[in-house]
């Protein structure tokens, strides 16, 4: 490591600046205002915090670490940067708790019919009608959790709490206190025959791209309940919308789509039993601070020569 | 016990009446319809199934034994009843996760943003502005729960597995393995200002009506979220609006109110950040199934003469 380190840090909060200086006095510290001012900056720079695009990450020929603030690598992996010596990490972790909460809220919100009662309130009438008859019970299903890492773990870990029995599908195969029963990859059609509800997390890599195909969806429990807080293109849109009409999905609670943003028109919108959020599962009133926390500690790691947390495996994209 | 039983089953499911008098050949069993036909042949039972009323019960003279499908009493337990040599049983228990599940799809309803998400996605386009900025995250608060029982033991053990931090209110105080800090009675007030999140679950008895008034709502944090599945009559209608207004109160979720059902044009349907559901949080697609299975155990206790389960404590009303 040369004595004096350049990071540039895309963050337009002062303080993190300043946390990050008192970590090291000889650290060169660009901003996102210098960076823009003087864009040749790039090729100085040893380190970087924030998200790059890959003809900056090209530019920028003596970057040793990139730290995210997202999870996501999002196509950012070319061959030329796996072959580089740069380690990328990410913010991976912090959306373990907003994200489950917002796959149980989305969730419930159908299973307890609490939508069309959303609706009910509004006129301003006690009408029960149709509403505590047509529930349906998490308690004795089976949860399906299509990727088991942080999110996916965490999810398991209510869906027991909640007396489901709960089963995921892991490249690895590697067992998870909280998964009852975990699948590989070659058996992604029994475990997909197995559950009632299936959370989607898988990330965005060269081998999820259309993950769930029609042959996926044909796999599936009659009346399977998907939910898909992963990457939209994930799931075959087209084979999704023929399921909903079929019948034999039972529901699409997505929080990513294919396209994203989903324009307007797109057949998806009105597909039966549909409930779209505009991609805000990982959002969390706290997340700077907490990416932040991730990114000072790798920080202070670097200095130090240490290893790094949140590296991500360039070979698997995640 | 005499060596012909006679039992009133207040059900129409004529598979439940066979199964109960495969429990004992010599049983009389009374039927909704024979008793409708003849009512005098009250006078006659000595066990029952089903809904009974104050006037019902006091004509059942030979009454020994009822069987509530219900959890809640609602005020059957008159003075004369208390005296009587008579068992209420009721179906607690079964309740535990379908309010469980309504509660916590409230609750995320809400921190998540999701009605307005729903309300958006009607309009087919794709906009979070205001969504992902505004949502609160449970992991971290802390979940209050007044009235520990089964639905409160399960709540807390959800509310754990959300990573949240859980308190309890329970008249014994005896100490639950999901709930961090168990309160009494005489410290309401200290209870309600640790919590985040109320979820209310007290039953209706004579020491719970109007259990939540203007001080309880004084003494909450500004900002929490009340949740009430219990009975509408344990909390002051009007404090609660005025705390809602004066936005003391950051929410109010209710499966419940008083009065009940809410009339029309009633102020409670118009406060801020109020949303009701019409008392169905208790609704379990198995529900009849599961009550069944507790007066069928009960049936085959009470005929062995073995000690039933799930008695209701006359003098403390649940």
């Amino acid at each position: 490591m040369r004595e004096t380190q350049t990071i540039f840090i895309g963050s337009g909060d002062p303080g993190l600046i300043e946390r990050a200086q008192t970590l090291s006095p000889t650290l060169q510290i660009i901003s996102s205002r210098q960076l823009k001012e003087n864009p040749e900056a790039l090729s100085t720079i040893d380190a970087a915090y924030g998200w790059l695009g890959k003809d900056q990450v090209a530019q920028a020929t003596g970057l040793r670490w990139l730290q995210l603030a997202s999870a996501g690598v999002n196509g950012l992996i070319t061959p030329e940067i796996k072959a580089r010596d740069l380690i990328i990490t990410n913010a991976r972790g912090i959306h373990a708790e907003p994200i489950t909460e917002h796959m149980f809220g989305m969730l419930l919100m159908i299973t307890r019919r609490l939508g069309e009662a959303w609706d009910r309130h509004k006129i301003g009438k006690w009408n029960g009608e149709g509403l505590g008859d047509r529930v349906l019970l998490l308690a004795g299903k089976t949860l399906g959790i299509l990727g088991v890492g942080a999110i996916g773990g965490q999810s398991a870990k209510v869906g027991k709490a909640f007396d489901m029995h709960v089963v995921g599908l892991r490249r690895t195969g590697e067992p998870h206190e909280y998964v009852d029963r975990m699948y590989t990859l070659d058996q992604t059609h029994e475990f997909l025959a197995a559950s009632d509800i299936i959370m989607n997390i898988l990330p965005k890599t060269e081998k999820t791209m259309g993950f769930l195909g029609p042959k996926e969806f044909d796999a599936m429990k009659p009346g399977a309940i998907l939910i898909n807080t992963g990457r939209g293109s994930t799931v075959d849109t087209g084979a999704m919308i023929a399921a909903l009409q079929s019948g034999k999905l039972g529901a699409a609670l997505l929080d990513v789509t294919d396209p994203e943003p989903l324009p307007e028109g797109h057949p998806l919108w009105t597909a039966p039993n549909v409930f779209i959020t505009p991609h805000y599962s990982g959002a969390h009133p706290e997340y700077d601070e907490r990416a932040d926390k991730i990114f000072l500690e790798n920080l202070r790691r670097y200095l130090a020569g240490e290893p790094l947390i949140n590296v991500v495996d360039k070979e698997e994209g995640y």
